[in-house]
């Protein structure tokens, strides 16, 4: 099995992005593992997956046991599917998913001071070195916003000013030490009703030639598939949805609800939320890996 | 760690029961293993807790994955966790969950004739002894009805006259050499509306005078506290709980989309129905083992 890191170098050769989900339960993670299993199927090739688990959502599996879940997966069908502990906001946690095994590990300092974020990221990639050198670190860097929700207007500060500077973000790449980079170059976490703001593939371009590590476009749910091969030929590597994974298993329940009063076993009244789940990640995975 | 076996002898010296938990997804049985973890803090005493899944349950984890779930959550907390194969109801089935290292092995040949029933256990057993002798094997012996839902009334064939006859069991312990038996004492999968019958420890006490082997509660949800502690005094050593589970789990999830409109994240969403699914299990774990 290649790693994680050799499938990104792949990506990066092939102007593909892996794709990233975000899964708060087992119902979640298997609706995507199958899909991207369909998706290999149907394109003859295994193409990785990475499951991403923020504080929250990792705290529900528990930690150990969701890297222990993945690990089964990978070995027991020989599937490259990949983990990452995403949006870590405490040096401490950082390391709790580096000590637990994740295959990748977001330090999110983009709330705090640059300082304050720059030496914690340094804390977390010393610690990651000594402990686990196979761990990939993450860091934000540049003004996304937060929350994977839906907003009813574009959160202040997310404009042309505030993407990330290629320049900035090469000295930040350089002083800390980490492996990849999500940058801020025109997405939002989380989707706004009237549309996300369109992408910017110039600014990609431009901090990649900077930095050259590989990047990581957060807050992927509700661009337009023509905006994503943009940054995508622009060189971004790994692409993050969760929030419309999220408003489909939320809304596959309730109508499961209505339409079955007297349902009682969980497998059957998340089946519809599941399969919808289990579409929008091969959709996704073809788009930003097998579009070519 | 002591082993299952240990453990269900511990609790037939003790005349405590075991308690068995059915759950469809991480997060039900998350709520499980902090309820046992939990009462284990009151009492002082790290309590055994079992684990089932049926066939589509355990589909839904991943046969392999939810083995290797429980293991991980034993192994991390050095918690006596166990997981049980649930009504399995054909030898591959069977013969599946022993490779992938369950603990226990229902296979259930209820519902089919007795021969049947008698070669397909032979050949579980037989397995089970060349592949993993440490999985125990458990068969259901008398009708009990099937399916964890409510019931408008009683399924036909419950009654005294189709109760598990204490010598026909000895006869098919013996000539199986199960490790478990579930018997037709009284019990009925499922909730009755009007209310379930009641157990009969008389007729515990026979089979288990006849048979020496471990008994087990099938249909556990909707019996009195007063029943449970009869017939675990008269003999059973483990209990089955799963409709009011379900119902638990259903009813949360469907008050918190009520009350949380907006709400997107599954972890928050499921609070309410995964804190009610833990206290339960506390009440039962209470109930069944640490009652005196």
């Amino acid at each position: 099995m290649k790693t994680l890191t050799a499938y990104i170098h792949e990506a990066q050769m092939n102007k593909r992005a892996i794709a990233h989900f975000n899964v708060a339960n087992s119902d979640m993670l298997m609706s995507i593992f199958h899909g991207a299993q369909e998706v290999s199927e149907e394109c003859g090739e295994k193409i990785p997956v990475l499951i991403g688990v923020t504080e929250g959502e990792r705290d529900a599996f528990g930690v150990t046991q969701i890297v222990d879940y993945i690990t089964s997966l990978r070995n027991e069908h020989d599937y490259p599917i990949f983990v990452n502990a995403d949006h870590t906001y405490s040096v401490e946690r950082a390391c709790e998913a580096i000590d637990a095994g994740f295959d990748m590990v977001i330090y999110d300092g983009a709330n705090i001071s640059h300082e304050e974020n720059l030496k914690n990221t340094q804390q977390v990639v010393a610690y990651r070195n000594e402990v686990n050198p196979e761990c990939l670190i993450e860091a934000e860097f540049g003004f996304i916003g937060s929350g994977s929700n839906i907003k009813d207007t574009l959160p202040d500060h997310v404009s042309e000013e505030t993407m990330t500077d290629p320049n900035e973000a090469q000295r930040f790449v350089q002083d800390t030490g980490i492996d990849a980079l999500a940058p801020s170059v025109g997405n939002v976490h989380g989707m706004v009703k009237s549309g996300n703001p369109a992408l910017n593939p110039g600014r990609v371009r431009a901090i990649l030639e900077e930095t050259h590590i590989p990047l990581v476009l957060h807050g992927g749910s509700g661009s337009t598939d023509e905006d994503f091969l943009k940054v995508i030929q622009a060189g971004i590597s790994i692409i993050h949805i969760s929030t419309e994974l999220r408003v489909l298993f939320r809304k596959g329940i309730e109508e499961s609800f209505q339409a079955h009063n007297a349902e009682l076993a969980p497998y059957r009244y998340f089946k519809e939320a599941k399969k919808a789940l289990k579409n929008k990640a091969k959709e996704r995975i073809k788009l930003f890996w097998a579009y070519k």
